[in-house]
């Protein structure tokens, strides 16, 4: 049912704690009178003809229709040959960056201040193209596959992204020393970019280097381009630089106007139901989304609710130091929301 | 020349500072009356028949008599098509396990502290395997190359060097939820090893949560292992947790007692020649060196020595928060160490 000034977006909830914290999100943009309205999915993998994993129709075609989604966590599947979901949605979207910004939390204490920077992740192929074979017994081939489209695409959409978003420098992480072709092409593709937008700086940096600055002094970067695999780590590694999965939001960004905003975080099955999972990660993956739709008032508000809530310290889930449930996380996020009207 | 109860080793000096920081080491050696005696060797590439890249005999000559090696900071090579040195000198003498302690050093303050832990790399394949394709104009393939041997050989040594060294725990870093093949041979072979050595713990995890473990509390990991391009990240990322690549020691193991000690930093040519740099990663991989050779009690004390200086604080070169000349640091380190006569 279509309401008069309301967004759909697809909401798929996930597995393990994903409905808590989806619960606790629409609660919140509820509060915040957020124009959005919610298509719930479910996206078990299902088995098309001739054994194809695939997404359920359903949850494909609102995807298909309404372009945007909120995704909580999934389990990962055993079944062999059984692909990840997550890379599933991603590759069935054609969602080709994976933007991740970290940004330092005030009131929540790690060995780091004022990180702020953003991992954009090229999403569709490098490391990930699922391409192996055995050469002979004990000898096996992975392959990274590295295509100039691609590469150029995610170039652009880095410099891109940093200009719509004030950002001063790009840096290409990269080992381009070593995966001469591969890394070389996906650097020249950068360099490219680079050339084209000089109001952003650019350097390019080896992804070694780049991990052993980045623990000695984050606050050097700003956004950071590379290859499928290089994000994954780093992604993971700077979350860890502010607080963890916890609190980091991803989105998943494809074409025109399609993507995905998710948690990282695991399902966390052993505190599954019982009303203690942090719902921050989905929340702010939620922030980033409104933005993507240009919802910048809400996206404000409740982003500021969230953050006022943890540097408030009074009422927080236990994984973020207090002993609070996620309901009265979530109640006190909305009444600080409320508040601020 | 032969001298009665010395053993020889091959020294390659290397550019940049390498000549300064290799002068150091020569000096507080003998300061603790170690038992080497060097063998200089310059390992510039040439060209063998055919146009291949090559280590020049004599230095070849020379390690293969000596079997032991220390190595300065090689210049990267700027030729097209022309190889790493350090990649070379892994490759020619099969230097299949790359071993980099990373200790927290009292009085050298980072982020961390009591950080004490040991990355083990696979030296010689994975995606260093230098096999990459233009498959069509603008698809390029880099071929991770993953075998058996190699992987039962550095998934042995992990274990060997925890059982050696008093160390609890073995943990392999890995992809194979992604690599399905590649890293799954690897992590099939760590696994095997795991049960011949049931002595040490095991435990595996994926090459991102490792990161994201690693910045968060690094104190919860022991001995790492895993495949090469892995390892060239991690290594990095935990040098820089103890204070950086000026610091940290490292080791290029092979058969048969065939090993080459080097500092990884860079060659500094921006103060080279200016008895400014400072030989602590050199000295360190130096005294890794001496215990590989059995050489204990002078590994010992030329240790000891180093760690009392920086703790001291008085004598430090510029990159360690000091003012004083590499000599001079040099200088207090062959002081103290004869003051422990
Ligand atoms: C779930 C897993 C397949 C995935 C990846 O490796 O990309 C995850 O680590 C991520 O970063 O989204
Ligand atoms: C110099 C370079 C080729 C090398 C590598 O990538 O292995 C370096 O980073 C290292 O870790 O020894």
């Amino acid at each position: 049912t279509f309401v008069r000034g309301m967004q759909t977006v697809t909401l798929i909830p996930g597995d393990g704690i994903g409905p808590e914290i989806s619960a606790a999100v629409m609660k919140i943009f509820e509060a915040a009178k957020a124009p959005i309205q919610w298509e719930e999915r479910n996206v078990t993998a299902i088995q098309g003809p001739g054994g194809k994993w695939m997404i359920p129709p359903d949850a494909k075609e609102s995807m298909d229709r309404n372009k945007i989604g909120l995704k909580g966590p999934l389990k990962t599947p055993i079944a062999a040959g059984h692909p990840s979901m997550n890379l599933l949605l991603r590759k069935t979207f054609d969602l080709y960056a994976n933007v991740r910004p970290c940004v330092s939390i005030e009131g929540y204490k790690t060995p780091y201040t004022d990180v702020n920077l953003v991992t954009i992740r090229e999403n569709t192929e490098g490391e990930y193209s699922g391409i192996e074979h055995v050469i002979v017994d004990g000898v096996v081939q992975s392959i990274k596959l590295i295509t100039e489209q691609a590469s150029q695409r995610i170039a652009e959409y880095a410099f891109e992204y940093a200009r719509n978003n004030q950002r001063a420098s790009v840096t290409a992480v990269h080992k381009a020393n070593i995966m001469r072709m591969s890394d070389g092409l996906f650097l020249r593709k950068c360099r490219e970019a680079a050339e084209k937008h000089k109001d952003v700086k650019f350097t390019e940096m080896y992804l070694d280097t780049v991990c052993l600055n980045m623990v000695q002094d984050p606050t050097q970067f700003d956004v950071l381009v590379m290859p499928n695999l290089y994000g994954d780590i780093l992604s993971d590694l700077c979350a860890g630089l502010i607080g963890g999965l916890g609190v980091t939001p991803s989105g998943n960004i494809g074409a025109n106007g399609v993507a995905i905003f998710e948690s990282v975080h695991g399902t966390a099955p052993d505190i599954a139901g019982k009303d203690m999972a942090n719902p921050t990660a989905l929340l702010l993956s939620a922030v980033m989304m409104l933005r993507h739709m240009g919802l910048h008032a809400h996206a404000e508000k409740i982003q500021t609710a969230c953050f006022d809530i943890i540097r408030d310290k009074k009422v927080l889930t236990k994984d973020l130091g207090g002993n609070s449930k996620c309901s009265e996380f979530t109640e006190a996020i909305c009444q600080r929301v409320r508040d601020m009207d």
